[in-house]
C-alpha cells in the first residue's frame, strides 16, 4: 500500500493482502493524502462504513469486481496528483496563496505540501477545488458498484429489468451511481458528507454521477471530440480552468482513462488484467449460448481472440484517450532528454 | 368521441362520459383512424389490455391522470392528421405511389384516403413512416403513467427513491417510459407489438423512450433551439424528411407542443386546466409547507397567482414553441386571405 504513487503498483499481491478489504484501505489512504478529511470534516466512523459497505457490494466476477475499483481509483489519484511535466498552476489558485479566502471561496488542495512540484512539473489537482478531487475519487471507488458482470448491450438485447428501468440508456452506470448513492441516503451511519454544506452536497452529487455515467464507452467518441475541440485543434481555446465545465470534461477524461488503463501498465499487470476480461466475456459467452442468442464477439471460449480483443482496445479506445490527454499536456511523466542538443522537450 | 378532429374538442364532457376508459378508447379510435391496426397487423385484445392497464396506472390526480394523457394523444394526433396549408410531402413518398415497395421498406400511411389533403394543403403524417406515427401516438398515451402529482423540482430536493434511483435525471419522465414499457414487456397479454418484427420493435422501442424523454421541460430550450437552427434561422437547411434525426427532432416538438397545449385551446378549455395544475401545484405546496420546505413559486394557495403563472407558462414555454412551428410551416390550420389584394399568404 506504500506504492500507490507508483503507477505500476502491485494491486493484485496488495488484493491478496487485504482481501475484502482494499477498496476501503486504499480509499481511506489517498483521502488522507489529499487531505479531505480534514478539508471536509469527514468523520472516520461514517467513511469507514460507507467505503465498506461499498466494497462488500461489488459481486465476486473475475474483472469488475473491487480490485478493479480500486485500481481506477489509484489511476484517478495518480493522474490528479503526480507531476506532470509543463503544466502550469492556475493563477488564481497561485493567487489566492496571498489573498484571504472568503467564505463562499471553494477549498482548494493547492497548498497541501505534497501538491508542490518542482520547477517546470506541476501537479493537476491543484487545479481543481478539493470538493471535485473528492468527488472524481467517490466517483472512481463507485462506479461499477454491483456490477453483473454482463454488458449494456446484452442487458437491453435480453429485456433485463434494469434496461427497462433505465430505458436502454447506460443501464450499468445509472444503476452502479444510483445503488451506491442509496446507500449514502438512506442509511445515517454511511453518512459521511454530513459536514457539507447543502450547496457544497448538491454540486458533489451532481458532480460524482456526471463522472460514473462518464464511464460508458457509449459515449466515449462524444467526450473526446470535445476534449479534443477544446484542447487539440487547431485555435482550441485550450482548458480554462477557471470554467466549472471545463474542469468537468477533464473530470471525465481522468476517470475514462483510469477506467481503462490496464493496457498502459506493466505486461504481467496488464496481461492478468486482459486474462480477468476475457473471463468475464466467456461467462456471457456462456449464457448467451444456452439462451440460444448468438455469441457475441470475444466472448466464445471455445475460440479465444485475445490478441485481437486488445488490439482492438487498444486501438480505437486506449490510444486515442491518451494520445489526447499527452498532447493537452495532461500526463504526468518526466521530461525526456532530446539526445540531439540536450534541450528538454 | 366523434369530434376528435377539432382542437377544440370537449375532452371533459367525453371524461364524464367514458370514465375510466378514456384514454383506450380514444387510442382505440385513433389508431383505427390512421389504419395502425392492420399496419402492424396489432391483435385487439393485447391492445385494449394494454391501454386499459395503462390508464388504470394513471393515478387521481388534480392534473396529471388519464384525462391529461388522452389530451395529449389528441394533441399528437391532430398534429400529424389535419391539413396545413402550404406543407409539402415528402417527394419519396410520393414516388412511391408508382414503384413497388420491396420488403425492407418502411411501412407509411401516405397512401391512406383520410392522408389526403386538398390543393395547397399537407398532412404531417404523410412524411412519417407509419412505425414512427405509431411511436408517437404510444408515447403520448404512455408519457405521465403514475405520476405521483409532485415535479421532479420537489423529487430531487427531497431524495425521494425515484430521484436516488434516477440519479436526479429526468427523473419523472424516466419513471413514466420505464413503468409504462414494463407492461407490455412483462405480460404477454399485453403485448400488442407482437406481430413487430426484431428490427421494427427495437426502433419502435427507442422512439418512444426518446418522445417521452423529451417531455421533460428542463430540455425545452436544448430541443427548441436545435429545432430552430434547422428550420427558422437565416440559412437553416430545413427538414430534411428523409433523415431520420430530423424526423425525430419534429417528433419532439409534436409530443412537447401537446404536451403543453392548454393555454392554445378554447377559453373555458384553458380554464379547466389552469385550475387542475394549480390544485396539483397546491397540493405540492402543503407538503412542502408540513416538511418545513419553502413553498415553491406558484404552489401556496394562501397567495394564488393564476394569471402571473400563465404569463410566464406561455411567454416562456408555449409561444416559444408554437412560433417555432408555425414559422417552420408545420402547424394545421386555413390559409388567411390577405385583406389586400386577394392574395393568400
Amino acid at each position: 500500500i506504500s506504492r500507490l504513487s507508483e503507477w505500476d503498483y502491485p494491486i493484485f499481491q496488495l488484493s491478496d493482502c487485504v482481501k475484502d478489504f482494499i477498496l476501503s484501505k486504499v480509499s481511506y489512504k489517498l483521502f488522507n493524502e489529499v487531505g479531505l478529511f480534514e478539508t471536509f470534516r469527514i468523520p472516520l466512523p461514517e467513511f469507514m462504513n460507507y467505503f465498506h459497505a461499498l466494497e462488500l457490494g461489488y459481486r465476486e466476477k473475475p474483472y469488475h469486481n473491487r480490485v478493479h475499483a480500486t485500481d481506477v481509483l489509484h489511476g484517478v489519484y495518480f493522474l490528479t496528483t503526480q507531476p506532470i511535466p509543463g503544466f502550469y498552476l492556475n493563477e488564481i489558485h497561485v493567487e489566492s496563496n496571498f489573498i484571504s479566502e472568503t467564505e463562499n471561496e471553494p477549498r482548494t488542495s493547492f497548498n497541501r505540501p505534497s501538491f508542490a512540484a518542482d520547477d517546470s512539473y506541476g501537479i493537476m489537482g491543484g487545479n481543481f477545488p478539493a470538493l471535485e478531487l473528492m468527488a472524481m475519487y467517490t466517483a472512481a471507488a463507485m462506479h461499477d458498484y454491483d456490477h453483473p458482470g454482463r454488458t449494456n448491450a446484452f442487458l437491453v438485447a435480453t429485456h433485463a429489468s434494469k434496461a427497462v428501468l433505465y430505458n436502454d440508456r447506460s443501464v450499468l452506470e445509472n444503476h452502479h451511481a444510483a445503488a451506491a448513492w442509496r446507500l449514502i441516503l438512506t442509511n445515517p451511519k454511511n453518512n459521511f458528507l454530513r459536514s457539507l454544506d447543502a450547496v457544497e452536497f448538491k454540486r458533489f452529487r451532481f458532480l460524482v454521477i456526471e463522472a460514473i455515467i462518464a464511464t460508458d464507452l457509449k459515449r466515449h467518441f462524444e467526450i473526446l471530440a470535445e476534449f479534443n475541440a477544446k484542447v487539440n485543434c487547431d485555435e482550441s481555446p485550450g482548458i480554462d480552468w477557471t470554467s466549472e465545465s471545463d474542469r468537468m470534461l477533464v473530470m471525465q477524461m481522468v476517470i475514462k482513462l483510469a477506467d481503462i488503463n490496464g493496457p498502459s501498465k506493466a505486461r504481467d499487470l496488464h496481461f492478468e488484467w486482459t486474462r480477468r476480461i476475457a473471463e468475464e466475456f466467456y461467462e456471457q459467452g456462456d449464457e448467451e449460448q444456452s439462451r440460444g442468442m448468438p455469441i457475441s464477439p470475444y466472448m466464445d471460449r471455445t475460440c479465444p481472440q485475445l490478441a485481437k480483443l486488445q488490439e482492438t482496445f487498444i486501438n480505437h479506445l486506449v490510444a486515442p484517450l491518451c494520445n489526447a490527454m499527452v498532447t493537452g499536456g495532461l500526463l504526468p511523466g518526466t521530461w525526456v532528454e532530446d539526445d540531439g542538443d540536450g534541450d528538454s522537450k
